[in-house]
């Protein structure tokens, strides 16, 4: 590339260099400038004095605050500088102007509104703030697939355009597809077992949808799913996984975004392994001691999964062994007690981050759990008979990308945590 | 894990082991049974005597194809079998029974029709070839994203539903979103420029979607997307790290993927860089002194294309400074000829695997581009607005997976190279 990034500039003194940014700032002092160039490595003191050169002195006059421009010359020791180290420019060209005023402050000093923000989120992906958590979900994601890909994971792309519904419960949005009508996967569910079931063990990245209309800071319309499935797996064995996937991420977001975590003001313990295994009677139990009025077979209030939090006494913790009436028909129940079944969720500070189970892959127990479920196995026909030549007991879990950032950062709403986020409202940008 | 994958037992000689798969194939001799085990990471042959164990003899005799087993066992040193060991069973479990007959051969020797293979997608991921397929385009994603993260990009997350068409020209399918309407993307051009003009590099692999009504064996309906975007970049700075980021897929993929290139009978030359920078004009030249009739402005056909490759002589190379009037409004005009523009296409083994382009920055020249192309400036408010708070100049281009998966793959029907393809007609599974 034709340009040195400004944080190389210090191992370059005295150099020829060309440097490109954007002004964050400008302080004129009569005879002198001081510009501070921005670029995404870091900022350095443009020192412009009138009497050096006319020509550069004039273009800095002009300049305002975003402009962006490009600048040759060389840098110099300086003990007057704050970095101690100021670059002395021979020539200064305007490569974009920037209008003014400014959408808002893109230091973050002064704090604009969520709303603003993400009308100019090309904008607000400057602020130090911003900038941060989408470099620290850039890592949870390279953590996520290196943990898998070097255990022999397979990535696989589910569809996102289905002809029917995977789970059922949560709405679907409707896609006409040319004469037929189509739904956009809530789940990539099906297909992972279905890849699973012969590839054994896979991941995939992506898009879900759920039509879902209201409006909470925890809830968007599109997120991402992080899945995994795994053949010759129980519910135990995707545990182990699951929890060794976490502390791996916590791991490598905390070695490799020091910078980051420190302007959010965020710190974190990892949790030490093996987390927690409360079941969900014993949850109930908790609760029930407590005084919570609720029902075995229940399932938890945001406010009881948070008190279930600070009664566990743990950062992380897995609920298992749900009661039946709570999944979806494809979880296996327990031999010995079919009123509960082989799945799980993971808390992590008082949020569902993932959550998993154990798959049916026996086309007759599924045929019957679904009867039991007052559904009409004929629905699930193609369903059922993707297991009717050999497939593997398995097991799978799903973590959502959004709520994972929000956690690992400390935010409190997903749109943070989201480039562009679509809810009930929001379309643009 | 409580098993061995099966490519491990040759180390483990002698061990007490637990093995588990799927019956590859069943040769009853009367008094000794060969079953041959498949799973993942191999095949075994599991050797049954009569007169050793009746229990585990009644077992191997009533297994079928692909029916799923656990095995515990040892393996011993064997120059009858002809991979030198053989597993001795104490124990065999049936895990699941497979259906019979099998909806087609799942060793691949008696070939069966794409479209059953398609149906019963779940299944033809056992076929060695269809799993060398997707095993490669694990390695192709892998590469891409180890290479552009090594050199600090941040992967972006652009949305799918969005509010309007980005590039118009081709069909959108229509998604009723609350109150509105909404669009899938077919693009995540505007998306990937609002992050580059902030964090400078920026990629993302991203779900894509175009309602064209032709059914094609290079097309579908539902593609993802390589997508790539770079400020303070020109076309030029992004075709060298273009051509840098496929070769290094090709060469991890020859490193890693030996023996599924193998089962594909597919080899290839890594090409040496810089590729061939061949412009529009000089490939309208080369083609009229072919006798090919076309007017310098238009767009090649698929067999010019073709013709032109092996014109060029390269592998790979590119066709650059196409005429304004092909690309769409936001690519950048050349200063000393507006004719022409800033733009590239990839041609890989005379396929078009990528195009870019530099964009243009400035939005009063995209005001007067997007008048030029007989638009309304009003419709793209929000488009040019991006542009005007120090907008860096930008380029970028963009891979279609399943393109580059067929390339390198040498499958000539883009189906191949899809999990779950959509098409017109496909919608299942």
């Amino acid at each position: 590339m034709w340009r040195t990034m400004i944080g190389e500039v210090r191992r370059r003194i005295g150099e020829e260099l060309t440097l490109a940014g954007w002004v964050a700032r400008k302080r004129d002092l009569g005879r002198i400038i001081f510009l501070l160039l921005r670029d995404a490595s870091g900022v350095i003191q443009v020192t412009v004095k009138r009497e050096d050169n006319p020509e550069v002195w004039e273009t800095a006059s002009s300049l305002g605050r975003e402009d962006v421009i490009k600048v040759r010359g060389h840098a110099e020791l300086s003990e007057v500088s704050h970095a101690g180290i100021e670059f002395i420019p021979r020539e200064i060209e305007v490569l974009n102007r920037s209008a003014s005023p400014l959408p808002f402050d893109p230091t973050g000093k002064v704090k604009a509104e969520l709303d603003t923000r993400l009308d100019y989120r090309f904008f607000d992906f400057r602020t130090p703030r911003t900038s941060s958590i989408f470099k620290i979900q850039t890592q949870i994601l390279r953590a996520f697939r290196e943990f898998l890909l070097d255990r022999g994971f397979i990535e696989i792309q589910p569809p996102c355009i289905i002809s029917s519904a995977s789970e059922g419960g949560a709405e679907l949005f409707k896609v006409p597809y040319f004469e037929k009508e189509a739904y956009l996967a809530q789940s990539p569910q099906l297909y992972k077992q279905m890849c699973a079931i012969s590839f054994e063990k896979v991941f995939t990245v992506v898009p879900v949808w759920r039509a879902e209309k209201f409006n909470r800071p925890t809830h968007l319309n599109e997120i991402r799913q992080m899945d995994v499935e795994v053949a010759f797996a129980s519910d135990e064995d995707v545990m182990r996984l699951l929890e060794e996937v976490l502390v791996y991420i916590l791991e490598e977001v905390r070695e490799r975004c020091r910078g980051e975590l420190e302007v959010l003001g965020r710190k974190y313990e990892i949790p030490s392994l093996p987390l927690r295994r409360v079941t969900y009677t014993e949850a109930v139990e908790l609760l029930h001691e407590r005084g919570e009025e609720m029902e075995w077979g229940e399932d938890f209030s945001k406010p009881q999964e948070r008190l279930l939090s600070s009664l566990v006494e743990e950062e992380a913790f897995f609920i298992k062994d749900w009661p039946t009436v709570q999944k979806p028909f494809y979880v296996m129940p327990h031999e010995e007690n079919p009123e509960i079944c082989h799945a799980f969720d993971l808390l992590y500070e008082g949020l569902e981050i993932s959550s998993g189970t154990q798959r049916i892959h026996l086309p007759e127990l599924l045929r019957r759990q679904i009867l039991a479920k007052g559904l009409n196995p004929k629905d699930f026909e193609y369903y059922i008979n993707c297991f009717a030549y050999g497939a593997p007991p398995h097991a799978g879990w799903s973590i959502g990308l959004e709520r994972l950032t929000m956690t690992i950062t400390g935010m409190k709403n997903i749109r943070e945590c989201c480039m562009f986020p679509r809810d009930r409202n929001r379309l643009i940008p």
